[in-house]
């Protein structure tokens, strides 16, 4: 019997339950063997029909030879880094959407994996359900991939959907994120970027084969976005949108960060809205790609954790070539010195911005204030080019 | 030593030769092993520096132990059919780029490489380098996929767009395809969808189990639409775009076609453009996913052939589970049942549409013509409903 457990019976952990239950002949054709729920561990009662495998003992589950597979779906990364390394060492593969866990531990949890010869295993942790992971380290394996960034959280996306489509403030559009079940009620994680920049770090770990660490990233969430932004940048054919973003420099250093952008229209990333994520990889053979689907939810975060899980099973006796060196804060090289057009909103007449930019793309004017995008240059370059202004907004304007 | 035969050095295989020489580093890094270019067969010759290793003697090359993987980039299911059969017969895997032969005899050749312990693998097939076959058989595992579509041929695409930006007509667009070398000299294969008709039923293969065979399919390309159609749906805000769709039924049959379509500016397909493909992916928990890049090409099909070929030399003693069963035309659902939202432009007034479709949404109209698009109904409710007017052009509108 090939047996699992379940850690943690929140929204994705009950997803998982739900998704191994529903398409169960599906599952055992992909796995070529029939999969077991047996334990499920939290510390809450869970609903029929899982009452008789819920169990507060999790070193009664290590011991039982039957449990190959643990899906850790508690987040987080404190009582979810004991247990990830528990089953590790007992020789169980983990499979989970922990990207707190992976972003922080993953390296060190891939070595212990490959120590026992089991697998550690995370697609579910960037994207939701959207495939990203193991396209981007098997079906792109034979492209040195030099860029890639992306709509990483569905909650600030709805929130700039929401403002841009009805001309909302950032606290009104929050609140209806808040009434809709799309943002908590300490929205923090998501607003601020944070989750964000998690899931660059996991995408720039694989890509780039070193660990970069989210604290080591500037991270900028959407708080500062003005309705008036957001029209606008629509008036010009831009959304805004919140990426993250990781780009390898030829030195062998990465810039990474998170921060609001203005995309163009003719960037699929432009129409992505709502709750939706999508991630574009640079590669030097294939080009651009783009994989869009639902970055969170409870049924595709789930159906990501099981592919896992099939993919553990399939892959029992061999493990999965995913790993990442160490890394240090060296590796990265400021994002500041990343040149690209600019988005200022500025406390000046139009007048007097045509003459300081004489190619500025000036998207609107009110009395006193004006709004335009800038040619390229690097963060300094357009400091130093609005020192004598009163900036209002300035965001970076993606290629 | 792990050894590689090309089989045919067109432009995908003088594109593997690129990727593999290219981006050795990183592909010896994926296969965790050193893969080595030993020989490649044409009758034609080769430029430096492959000189030394072309040969016409396929038997010899089969007889190498150190050949391991067969890449056949020859293309048609004549030749390569055959050169196919005899490496695997002779424990090689196979690698291809090639759709005729995948959908012709992907199943049989599935077989025989499982007999004979070895893989058969084709992600290049569909969508160039776009990751899309092993997401589906992989990342998608605990899905059932109830529904896949999507832009399967870059130069309809590229033909649809320059029709829709400059206004020009089909012969013109399919003119400047061919001067801008998106278009062979002679174009059926693409314009008349067959091309992509090869594709849908591949995925529709991989996604529902069963062999799907081209000529089983309606398949209608791209030459009745004309720029006036192109015209009135942009103003309505819907892009015409050539889509291969597949649909499971709920007692097991499926409906596949190739065919115009108008897709409207919400659904991503719409900002599709140029030679780039997409596919959308519709599962029972992922709910919809879209991969999305360059659907043809040097160097994005050779990428997506070198990762297969990193696959093979990863998984050489296991194989990978990716099969599908015998098919038989009953199976198929005649597409005509599906119901959907129409479009037609028709040599009526307005006046007289608005009598006979109450409800249709009118894009526009000149005198004694009128384009609308109209509510859900099947291919016979539509032609009953158009049989007293003179019907202009007549497609599908996509969800």
């Amino acid at each position: 019997m090939y047996g699992i457990a379940i850690l943690g019976f929140g929204v994705v952990g009950s997803g998982v339950a739900e998704v191994l239950d529903k398409n169960a002949d599906r599952i055992t054709l992909g796995a070529a063997r029939e999969l077991r729920l047996k334990y499920i561990v939290d510390i809450k009662d869970v609903p029929d029909p899982y009452k008789n495998l819920l169990t507060r003992d999790f070193g009664a589950v290590l011991d039982d030879p039957d449990v190959r597979v643990v899906a850790e779906t508690i987040g987080g990364a404190g009582i979810a880094y004991e247990y990830t390394r528990r089953a590790l060492e007992a020789g169980k593969s983990v499979v989970t959407s922990n990207k707190e866990l992976v972003a922080l531990h993953g390296c060190e949890l891939l070595r212990l994996a490959r120590e026992r010869g089991v697998n550690y295993l995370f697609e579910a942790s960037v994207g939701g359900g959207i495939p990203i992971l193991r396209p981007i380290t098997q079906c792109l394996a034979a492209n040195k991939i030099y860029e890639i960034y992306g709509i990483l959280n569905g909650t600030t996306n709805y929130i700039l959907t929401a403002m841009i489509k009805q001309g909302a403030s950032f606290e009104d559009a929050l609140r209806l994120a808040q009434a809709s079940g799309y943002a908590e009620a300490d929205p923090s994680s998501d607003i601020d970027g944070i989750d964000a920049c998690r899931k660059i770090c996991i995408l720039a770990d694989l890509s780039f084969g070193r660990h970069i660490d989210p604290d080591w990233l500037k991270t900028v969430g959407i708080r500062a976005v003005t309705a008036a932004d957001t029209a606008y940048a629509d008036r010009g054919g831009y959304k805004i949108k919140l990426l993250g973003r990781a780009v390898a420099n030829g030195d062998g250093r990465v810039s990474a960060y998170v921060a609001p952008h203005l995309v163009p229209a003719e960037n699929l990333l432009a129409g992505v809205e709502g709750v939706m994520n999508a991630i574009v990889v640079r590669g030097n053979a294939i080009g651009d790609v783009m994989f869009y689907g639902a970055g969170a939810g409870k049924l595709p975060t789930a159906s990501a954790v099981v592919a896992d899980i099939i993919d553990a099973a399939k892959h029992e006796h061999s493990r999965k070539l995913i790993s990442w060196d160490t890394g240090e804060p060296s590796m990265l090289r400021d994002s500041a010195e990343l040149v690209s057009r600019w988005y200022a909103r500025v406390a000046a007449d139009e007048a007097k911005i045509l003459t300081a930019f004489p190619d500025a793309e000036v998207l609107g004017a009110v009395s006193g204030e004006t709004a335009f995008v800038t040619g390229e240059t690097s963060k300094a370059g357009i400091d130093a080019a609005l020192a004598n202004f009163g900036v209002l907004s300035l965001f970076r304007v993606i290629g």
